[in-house]
């Protein structure tokens, strides 16, 4: 996406403009101290572009018109596909003790369950400290008893937007998001297929990114 | 902030004037199939903005100038002080499981630790997993052994903006920050004081509300 940013004079005019509403383009260029010739530039970008309404022998006014926000649109613009991580899996019959130490082993912060190549469950750090401070043997409990099962994870898809994934992150409470794509059996029946994963993390690291990238 | 989104023929314009360049007014207006005078407005717009150079009896050039990040500015003009929220404090003889349940109670990720009303440690998720599968008996060890110690500890101040703080929270691999306050006692003693917090989540929910706003 490309914009226009406005130059300080352009906006110190939008100012004036909506202070002294209507204007000429000769009450400005006395305001401002220069020549009209010299407002001419500013003055063609401002109405050309719909901030600026210009009406003969009246002269300029504010258009209230909002622009559109392009934070907004940039934002919903990037793709879930563009910004996934790998996601570690475990199989279901896992114990809670090997899955924790594949959690710290790959210093992430949700592990997802698999069946047969199919996504079955999810379970978070605060699942596991819950099931470590109880009464239970971590060792023997297979990792399937403890998890969020399916359907009640919640997921995206690659086409998703990432702003679409922040904002199921906070709906939802959870901290990371499985990217799915949904597959069928040889008997119609439809299952998810986990391709990565969008955490508050990776979101982290766009926020970072969207700082750091000039231009 | 304010600013202009170009519209998709001014787009179309960059591009054939990129693939084109040096390219006349009238082979932009064929190309398009439109008159050169319904041409005008766009390409004032593109010339007076820096986008395109124009140059008499050549034609127009795409400028290299690279056009201000608006998303960079716009996130590095966010500051801690404008999202921080409320951290959850315990005091450094706290045991490690009635933090953890402080934890849970409080749907937090990470505990900071108090002495004498200024900040000592910070203990994560992740922290209390470990000492959970541990030997230690999380009843008896107070949290004060298990936590990040100062000056261990990253810390941002209100005055950072929220860009800085998803940096550090990537570079240094934590989930959240402590906002802080340094104080001085009466020895001159240099203290911080936590004011409140910024984590992944505070910075998730800063880029749901990003995509929200409409202007």
């Amino acid at each position: 996406m490309r914009t226009i940013k406005l130059t300080k004079r352009q906006e110190e005019l939008i100012e004036l403009v909506k202070a002294n509403q209507p204007i000429t383009s000769e009450q400005l260029a006395d305001k401002l101290n220069i020549t009209r010739a010299a407002l001419r530039p500013d003055l063609a970008i401002l109405t050309m572009s719909g901030i600026l309404d210009a009406r003969p022998k009246v002269g300029y006014f504010y258009s209230q018109k909002p622009t559109t926000s392009l934070i907004h649109d940039y934002i919903r613009n990037i793709k879930v596909l563009d910004i996934k991580s790998k996601p570690v899996t475990v199989s279901e019959n896992y114990s809670v003790y090997d899955s924790i130490v594949t959690l710290f082993l790959n210093d992430v912060g949700t592990i997802f369950v698999e069946s047969s190549g199919y996504l079955v469950g999810a379970v978070s750090r605060k699942d596991f400290l819950k099931t470590a401070i109880g009464s239970s043997d971590v060792h023997k409990v297979p990792v399937g008893v403890i998890m969020t099962r399916m359907p009640n994870i919640v997921t995206v898809k690659d086409t998703d937007t990432a702003y679409e994934a922040a904002r199921k992150i906070i709906e939802h409470e959870v901290d990371s998001l499985p990217v799915i794509e949904v597959v069928k059996d040889e008997l119609q029946k439809e299952h998810y297929k986990i391709t990565g994963k969008v955490s508050k993390t990776t979101l982290t690291q766009l926020l970072v990114k969207l700082g750091e990238s000039q231009g």
